[in-house]
């Protein structure tokens, strides 16, 4: 399954095999990536209690320095880092993240180059547990949010080391074994840290630190996997990538009924164009090529539903007399009736929430 | 005024002086930097009436085969690409970038590593130059949209070259000269891909080519200075960083009026803990630090001016009795009444638009 997985997301452009075994991130694989970091992004740096701070040029002692100013040395408080790696500044990240028994190996499967998403929050000693605890809780029910399977994901049982450190992975079980996305963290005496004074109410004090590690490479491929699906339709099989709305690399396409007098044909196109142009405007990605009015709707559904595309925009001859469209989503192919006018309001609704 | 512009960013972790004449982005920067990258994008790759494909590891070629794919072979179509380089392979940057006469070389002030944002659209010959103009006009814009003085742009005049290349420059003007933010040229016979045959109506033809390169470091020293602002305010001079509102590494803090009995500042706090947590899980990026009940207003108010920060929320004893903040505008210092249950929805309009 994992090679249906590679080969459909290969005639896509969300990746492409540079040699046995090495993969390479594709246009349409960028756009996933973006979207990943995003969010990842919201939820580490923007969407806290704690205030944390960005860092993305491997200069934590720096951010740590900014930040405890900033917070007058009061605890908590967390910084988030953009790691790039080659393989062979490997070490440091190796204390981190313990490898877990991998059938597929996600986190080599892109070659030497290596992007960590990486966040340590610091907390007072007496706070450290519960919040170890509830950050695990949350950040499971994270990965899941963004899952049309959100039971493959599991936390496995928490490991505590020689130094008093307890680690615990963030794992998503497929048919062919369990692959690491996520390893959490506790350091009781955090090195290089220690000796650095904090307040915490009335007190000063040596902090702990919580620290998430994310390999980039592994959270890209993992949602592929993830989306992938075939299910049963019409006798036959329909093979699609389930994403999420917010991580789908485009949120909408745009198709014209085939088979129209040529002028209707233009002018659905300049229809089509139009809204194409007001959506984008609302920064939704909207897919819209010149295939739309050239290929049946079969084969131009197939190709938006492997490309992940959450619904489609059809506008047929009805259209230029009524102004409905049809809306058309990819999980259950059905499609409803949308006013042109309505449009761009009701696909804002659409991907707003999570 | 250059250098005072760079001990303000330094002081607020925007930037970081490593050795003379070369700078480092800090924490608050790399806020900026993520910003800016964002509008870039929604700009080019999401918000255009042509389809842009994302390219972010130097594989322009095969990005080039999937658009022509996807595109059926038709013209116009794009591809955004961000390209790191070191200094060294700099050689076919250049081969795009004429270098303007600058006072301060904005490109070079952070070392060797460079990210350019770059966008190469493929047009018919017969499109070309009325698209290339028309780019220069929209490209102007979005410079003019975020900056506090939209004056200070400038376009170049075109030159034209052995070759036939036609280039123009974007410039900002400033007191000490002027500086060179984005080039774009238009290429009659792109380099590598006048072999490539397109389609455009019924047509086979070469496709020209119309570029623009954005250096990333440039952008970033650049909103910086633009912001730059010392008006005058109660006799004597308030320095501030007048971000545009979508740029600005924070977009809200908060302040809770110094002086009250503990009990009050502790619920004061609670309730300034919960609005911070409503704006981030609405993607507000909020700074709400320890020092919020802490430092005198005047001290706090000159902090978040200094970091750019568009608004200000101050809690004081009132709040508690009839539910009213006070919401402080950046730029006029005046204060608006809200009411806590309005706040969230309010600012989240206050930061829609452009």
């Amino acid at each position: 399954m994992f090679n249906a997985v590679i080969s459909l997301c290969e005639k896509h452009g969300f990746l492409k095999k540079i040699k046995l075994e090495q993969l390479k991130v594709g246009p349409t694989g960028c756009l996933l990536m973006q979207n990943l970091k995003n969010e990842w992004f919201h939820n580490t740096v923007t969407n806290k209690d704690i205030s944390v701070f960005l860092s993305d040029n491997n200069d934590f002692r720096e951010t740590l320095e900014f930040a405890k100013n900033m917070c007058l040395d009061r605890l908590p408080f967390g910084i988030a880092e953009i790691i790039n790696t080659k393989s062979s500044a490997q070490e440091f990240l190796d204390y981190y993240t313990e490898k877990a028994k991998d059938n597929i190996d996600f986190q080599n499967l892109f070659g030497n180059d290596r992007v960590t998403l990486k966040c340590t929050i610091f907390t007072a000693p007496s706070e450290s547990i519960p919040f170890f605890h509830q950050w695990q809780r949350h950040r499971r029910i994270w990965w899941r949010k963004f899952s049309p399977n959100p039971g493959i994901y599991s936390l496995s049982d928490i490991k505590t080391d020689n130094n008093n450190i307890q680690s615990v992975q963030i794992m998503a079980n497929y048919p062919w074994g369990s692959q690491l996305i996520e390893s959490l963290a506790l350091y009781p005496k955090p090195k290089g840290i220690i000796d650095h004074k904090f307040k915490f109410g009335k007190k000063s004090l040596s902090p702990h630190t919580v620290v998430s590690n994310i390999d980039m490479s592994s959270m890209f491929i993992n949602t592929l996997c993830d989306a992938y699906a075939e299910p049963e339709y019409k006798d036959t099989k329909r093979t699609l990538l389930r994403f999420h709305r917010k991580l789908a690399p485009y949120s909408i396409s745009f198709s014209i009924a085939s088979g129209l007098p040529a002028g209707v044909s233009t002018e659905l196109n300049d229809l089509a164009l139009y809204l194409t142009r007001q959506l984008r405007t609302k920064h939704v990605s909207t897919l819209f090529l010149p295939s739309s009015s050239k290929l049946s709707l079969d084969a131009q559904w197939r190709q938006y539903d492997e490309l992940g595309i959450p619904y489609g925009v059809l506008l047929n001859e009805k259209t230029l007399k009524d102004g409905l469209v049809l809306l058309r989503s990819r999980d259950t192919t059905l499609k409803e009736q949308v006013h042109v006018t309505d449009l761009v309001s009701y696909v804002e609704q659409l991907f707003k929430n999570y």
